[in-house]
């Protein structure tokens, strides 16, 4: 497929897309927490500080109804750049690909019919630990249960993510699961040494090189409850954990947990595999053995200053933007061009009825 | 299939099994509850008063692992027969059928993964209006959003349910709207005289004939959410409603708000076609041209009382067992000769755990 760079396990992400190009997709989003989130500066996803924690849930409610209860407008900038969240339902509406919500630790539940894991948000990893040992293992158990659910159901579980903040503690359970990882980020001009303040106060704490003890320590509720989905869904189908470096992060505490690298991919944007200031491709075959699968959704050719910023460095992936792009891309034919029709259909949707 | 009895339009019965007989099935156990069942002598479903409420999410629970977290042992009555969800349990196991629950109101939230809804309980229908018109409306919006995420990932979408009382509450709608009903239960010796006393007080309230305030007045939350399920997800797939007589009022409202009966059917145990007391499969015929699809699960032959009372007019249905049992024995293409065998396992792990 020519919409489609390869790398990490070339051979294996061919017959994946070979192998899915009849299948079903289904799109689970998971939705989270950190307060890593509230320390000034870490993201934008918010219009401002006390906005953040509306943005998961927010951007669930956009994917399922086309517009938000929990907020009055979709999630933004403050400068009125819209959620990716937009690339992921032009990509899942045009290919009829179905969806689910699970909630697992988003401070508020999104008013919509969600998977629900009891679970709760992450703590501030600048200052405390995120979680106790046992929520770790609870994630992990209930991920477990979820993924193999999920997986039954389809030929491939894709798997996005909405957890602001979600990856500064992505760096911090990198690094202390010794992995060389530069982190991306939702912002141009990447904070990267506020990230890296936080990342090393964090690590300070860590007394055990158990994986449980890492992520309870310095990580958040997203990546093992995503971790256990991967574990038991890769053993029943194929499974493409759509994201960039908070994927990487999930890949690497899989990897201790054991999953089936050989229905395994990562499906992302270009944006990211293509970011200079991390190293995304590297890292993760560094981690495991799988295929990295990279779209280009064309946006840099958009007419419109809200779509064009994403392939800006804005917001290079959120909502599993690249892996929903990539499964409707392999399920429709469409290419990047029409993609990017029906993405700036959507964008006029939004904006003139705001 | 010689497994199976049918009723009403058979030929539309024969066609669903044989489209369904190299398909996907999903189980959806949809878990609620009205205080109804808090009436003395209404229901069984529990061991006392007290621990009716714990009926459903155990039953849930149950289903998922094999044993209960809400409460210590599975859902029985005081001298020890197990619910009927041991049939459903066995049912699903055997033929690998996924499974999903739903929380539509229960009391108490399951220790599982779930869908979460924010549905709230219903009142107690011979002193108060279960619901208000806004929460019936809610209620089968919910349902709708539900039944087209799950039709989408199967061939075939069976539901099930568990409302403890939910009998008294499915005979007060089937009479306000006008259908000729005569009530099975849980219980041999079915308490005729206290229902109908029960359902005749409610039904004084009635002052609309508009559906949503009928529900609202005198129903229970799980009909018009269920019905929200049937009414999006009969479009998309083949639906099987699991059921008696809760189910017959789940029909009888979705045939006010519309369904697609063509995909449609009734899938129950030979108990509630077979039962002198009430008239089911007639009065399914009057309310809708579909299928009533009966097994037999060949309980009466068990050596195991705990099983034999099942076909002795004990909790002749429930937990969706006959749809279930139906669902399985079409993917399995076991008899019934088999399925008491598999039965008896399961009874004798359960009891000789206790």
């Amino acid at each position: 497929m020519d919409n489609f760079e390869l790398f990490g396990n070339i051979e294996q992400g061919k017959d994946f897309l070979e192998s899915t190009k009849n299948g079903k997709f289904l799109f689970s989003f998971v939705i989270s927490y950190t307060e890593t989130c509230e320390i000034p500066g870490i993201t934008f996803a918010g219009t401002d500080k006390n906005s953040i924690q509306f943005t998961p849930p927010a951007d669930a409610e956009y994917l399922h109804y086309g517009y938000c209860k929990t907020i009055d407008k979709i999630p933004m900038t403050p400068d009125g750049k819209p959620t990716p969240g937009l690339l992921t339902k032009t990509a899942l509406e045009s290919a009829s690909i179905p969806h689910l919500t699970i909630n697992a630790g988003s401070k508020i539940s999104p008013q919509l019919p969600f998977i629900n894991t009891g679970m709760t948000f992450g703590r501030n990893i600048s200052i405390q630990d995120a979680m106790t040992d046992s929520q770790v293992s609870n994630a992990v158990d209930y991920g477990r249960i979820v993924g193999r659910s999920m997986a039954s159901l389809t030929d491939c579980l894709v798997i996005g993510e909405s957890i602001p903040g979600g990856t500064t503690t992505a760096l911090a359970v990198l690094k202390a699961l010794d992995f060389d990882a530069k982190v991306s980020s939702s912002i141009p001009n990447n904070p990267v040494e506020l990230k890296n303040q936080i990342v090393n106060s964090a690590l300070e704490r860590i007394d055990s090189d158990h994986p449980y003890s890492i992520v309870a320590k310095v990580g958040d509720p997203m990546i093992p409850f995503v971790s256990g989905m991967l574990s038991s869904a890769s053993s029943v189908s194929n499974v493409m954990l759509a994201g960039g470096t908070q994927m990487a992060a999930v890949l690497a505490f899989a990897s201790k947990i054991g999953f089936n690298e050989e229905n395994t991919t990562i499906g992302t944007t270009s944006y990211i595999t293509d970011d200079d200031s991390a190293n995304f491709t590297s890292l993760v075959k560094e981690i495991a053995d799988i295929p990295v699968i990279s779209v280009n959704p064309g946006l840099e050719n958009s007419q419109h200053s809200g779509l064009k910023a994403f392939s800006e460095g804005f917001a290079k992936e959120g909502v599993g933007a690249g892996g929903s792009i990539i499964s409707s891309m392999i399920k429709t034919r469409n290419d990047s061009t029409k993609f990017l029709e029906l993405a700036e259909k959507e964008y006029r949707r939004l904006f003139t009825s705001l």
